[in-house]
């Protein structure tokens, strides 16, 4: 790249700021210009929820910076509310539309970010124009938002997913009666059932009506509300109504270009970014990247990712082949509603079994720090492996505390590609405050290892009534407060002497809180010639902590 | 192994209790005996000092097992008040004394572990028997120290190290006045001096007298206090004095029976804890164990690997070469006192300067979640790595919140012996609430990088006055309430058209607050043909963030 020369970048918030931000750095002299579509740029995208909510209270503070500040700060061209309407790559222009002016002109280029993000999917319902029903993308849906809840009192949020959710928290927060409904039949459908449990348990206990395994039919508007009527034929009333079902990118302008777009109508770019145009690079939600475990193509629509791959495109135009690839995306991802967090790193158990991959799971429950200490609270830590390599494929954790660091080891292992017998003697930070001599991490690498040792048979769900003897190993006053289905109890210190209890020829499945005394019971069962299976994780991994009553084995 | 034999285990907390639960899981019939000096086995270590402070209040808790319930969960023979005296390698037999009748007997083995742990260090010191003075290692040591601080008024901790930190925070909360003693120039000497700096300056802001660069020389007892004569000369007049100088280990009975001891009186073993004798192994603070990164001989008496390495010994006693071998520690480490946070993992600069290695070191600052979301805690990383393989040799991390976060990411990044190329791409989790879109681990991947690739030249120590001239790119009003010393202040934005208040034939090093706008403006004056260095990590890496007035920059 020629400093004499000049880049026009389209799309000014993640990916594209930071591109042109990294292009200031590697060059003092180029020119730089960034189109947005919006008023503002590099806005801080992921804080928009909790201004809604007023844990942010400043909006300034969601503002990162501004067309001033980068021009003072970078000496980049920021040219608010301009819309690329067409890119002619033969002619290295680009037609841009003064969105306030009506004008439009031509610019010119030597070298081409496209950054256009995505956008909300809207479905064509019934009623879905009405001023009531919103999307959350940029700061003026926050303001049209947030100027009508103080006068709304029932919400109803479409969609599950991570915004849904921080949404929800936030309408709660404000004093609204909130409705979720959600199409699949489970909160976050990106984690896989039995890890969405805690999130769901969460979410009733602080009030919100939560509709599964439901849709939107139409919106009916009256005067003083707004009917959302459900598929199943119910129907919810609202004053507010936030759509949270997903993203599309928003390529229009690529495809008439002619650049190559994936099947879902992403850019298709290369690991330095890429598209199929020299000269003509493309980063964020609107690019369809590589998954950093299998080379898949994939596409992650995340604040992180889309900073690097910015970053990543800035190096390849000015350093070349010398510039170091995007790896490829994991989709870490995570959400805090009330007080639970839920998350997850690479692969989940739903999409290994759509893709056919052999993979195996572990279960391990466990408290987030030294259960001495005060203030453990109770964490689950699901994992994916391979059995062949014995790589770690994905993990999911839910919990209260200490989510995030252990999806954070976890993602670090799986771009380390660590093995579970590694995961056994990670070496992570512990004083009783912050974790345990042997962490949740370290246990989920013995539970793995044990079963590849043969040590140990598990299951992760409970076979039909009578095809086998269920033993529950909790202590007896536990087991009778909250008896398992179908089971016997016989508490884990008195199962030695107690094997004339048992059906030597049948086989036996033993069971407990966490997962851990279950597989002692089948240690003491296997040794002494019964077949044994253990489930997996216990009953609390299938459980809201704080409302044992709820059973739920799956 | 054959089910017919016997396990003898010298000591019952960490390493022993975790070897003899693991034989028992692989072998339900093998005859296992615990001995222990003490009354107590499995009983939580880290967890003493927060039961004298009253954090943790059921003395109960601390106990995680008894022989009883160990009796029952795991037939486990546990023999408390038991003293291994001798160990006759040939026969095969220890000879043991029990402590309440006096009696000794000879009990025979087939396999031997030793966990004898450490002891604390006492020093020779005139009036060291003195009754006030204390060592913090066991149950007996707590209680006697509990039972005293109600009466006491001033406390003299001797030794400012991760024991010595958490009693003098846990004395302090009981009201006491408290001095720390310090034969370093510094606090938490395992780290980095800069990196201890946050921890002092909370130390002092929590009243705590702190006294550095000096040593005991003597207690001086009255009947109304003790008085700790200072090797300055100065006397500190105490009611209790905590000795925590380290540990040594305890392996008189394994010098005594022949077995390799390592230059630190550290039993020598194998990656499978086998000591010099067949059939003996020894795990836990006693031992010899490898550095993980490094292969070199280490010893590491910490809690998490005492526990791996009990379960390393029962694997490879059971199931021979195909057990896993113990990798080596890292010495991962981390303190909490009052709100701050300190640890480290790998190797420091200290250590890798000692040992004449090549290095570089990356220091970043920044908050530990986005900082438009309320709560966001500045954080300084500090990362050392290797410039061949760039590999990360160490990291260091100190702040209020997410410290153990950072350090366990690190800690397994060394393991999957990743470089800082690789720190730019870890995909970790994001959410306001939890990080930022780019985290300082990932920050801190791209400072190195920077560095590598020669788009900036970093310092860690500012240059001798008149030497360069000092530019400081905070903005005016920053500066003006604190200026860096020696310096001139050209905020950033006006750095570009300030070019001439600069001299062109003099080397000039850039500063601000958190490392990341002096790279900025290095970027700027060196393409324009300045020769400039970047002040690393900024001011605020040198400087409690809550007493901006106090500029420390070294």
């Amino acid at each position: 790249m020629n400093s004499k020369k000049k880049i026009l970048v389209i799309g000014g918030v993640a990916a594209g700021a930071s591109f042109a931000a990294r292009c200031r750095r590697l060059d003092e002299e180029v020119e730089i210009i960034v189109l947005e579509r919006g008023p503002d740029v590099s806005f801080a995208n992921c804080g928009l929820p909790y201004y809604v909510g007023g844990e942010i209270s400043d909006r300034d503070a969601l503002a990162v910076q501004t067309p001033q500040s980068l021009q003072a700060m970078l000496k980049l061209d920021v040219r608010t509310r301009s819309e690329a309407r067409s890119i002619n790559l033969e002619a290295k222009t680009v037609e841009v539309a003064n969105l306030d002016s009506g004008d439009t002109e031509t610019v010119s280029y030597d070298a081409l970010m496209l950054a256009p993000g995505a956008k909300p999917i809207v479905p064509p319902l019934p009623g879905i124009d009405d001023p009531r029903i919103h999307t959350l993308r940029n700061l003026q849906d926050m303001d049209r938002i947030k100027a009508m809840v103080s006068s709304a009192k029932r919400a109803v949020v479409v969609g599950a997913g991570f915004i849904g959710l921080e949404m929800t928290e936030q309408l709660k927060r404000l004093g609204l009666e909130v409705t979720i409904v959600e199409m699949q039949s489970q909160v976050l459908p990106q984690l896989d059932p039995e890890m969405s449990m805690l999130m769901e348990s969460e979410l009733k206990q602080q009030g919100i009506e939560v509709v599964l395994h439901n849709g939107i039919k139409g919106f009916h508007p009256s005067e003083e509300s707004l009917s959302c009527e459900l598929q199943s034929g119910d129907s919810v009333e609202a004053d507010l109504v936030l759509l949270s079902i997903g993203v599309k990118p928003d390529t229009e302008i690529a495809r008439e270009a002619g650049l190559e777009l994936g099947p879902r109508e992403h850019i298709v770019v290369d690991t330095f970014q890429r598209t199929s145009e020299v000269g003509v690079y493309a980063a964020g939600d609107a690019v369809q990247t590589i998954d950093r475990t299998t080379g898949q193509a994939s596409s992650v629509p995340l604040g992180g990712p889309a900073n690097r791959q910015g970053r990543v495109a800035a190096d390849h135009l000015f350093l070349g082949e010398k510039a170091r690839p995007y790896p490829g995306s994991l989709g870490t991802a995570i959400v805090r509603v009330f007080s639970v967090a839920a998350g997850l790193t690479g692969w989940t158990e739903r999409r290994l079994k759509a893709e056919g991959c052999d993979y195996r799971v572990t279960m391990v429950n466990d408290n987030h720090h030294a259960g001495y200490y005060p203030g453990a609270k109770p964490m689950t830590l699901k994992l994916l492996w391979d059995p062949q390599t014995l790589q770690v494929l994905g993990a999911q954790a839910t919990g209260f505390e200490g989510v995030d660091k252990r999806l954070d080891v976890l993602a670090t292992a799986i771009v380390g590609k660590m093995t579970v017998e590694d995961l056994c003697h990670l070496e992570l930070s512990y004083a009783p405050p912050f974790g345990s001599a042997k962490d949740i991490v370290n246990l989920a690498g013995f539970a793995a290892t044990n079963v590849l040792d043969d040590l140990v048979e598990v299951v992760h769900t409970l076979p039909e009534s009578g095809e086998a003897q269920v033993v529950d190993v909790r202590p007896g006053p536990l087991y009778n407060a909250h008896p398992s289905p179908g089971s016997i109890n016989i508490p884990f210190p008195t199962l030695r002497s107690s094997l004339d209890k048992l059906d030597r020829e049948k086989p036996v499945v033993t069971i407990c809180a966490f997962g851990k005394m279950s597989y002692f019971a089948a240690r003491v069962l296997k040794q002494n010639g019964f077949q044994v299976v253990s489930y997996s994780g216990g009953i609390k991994g299938s459980l809201d902590p704080r409302s044992p009553a709820k059973l739920v084995l799956g």
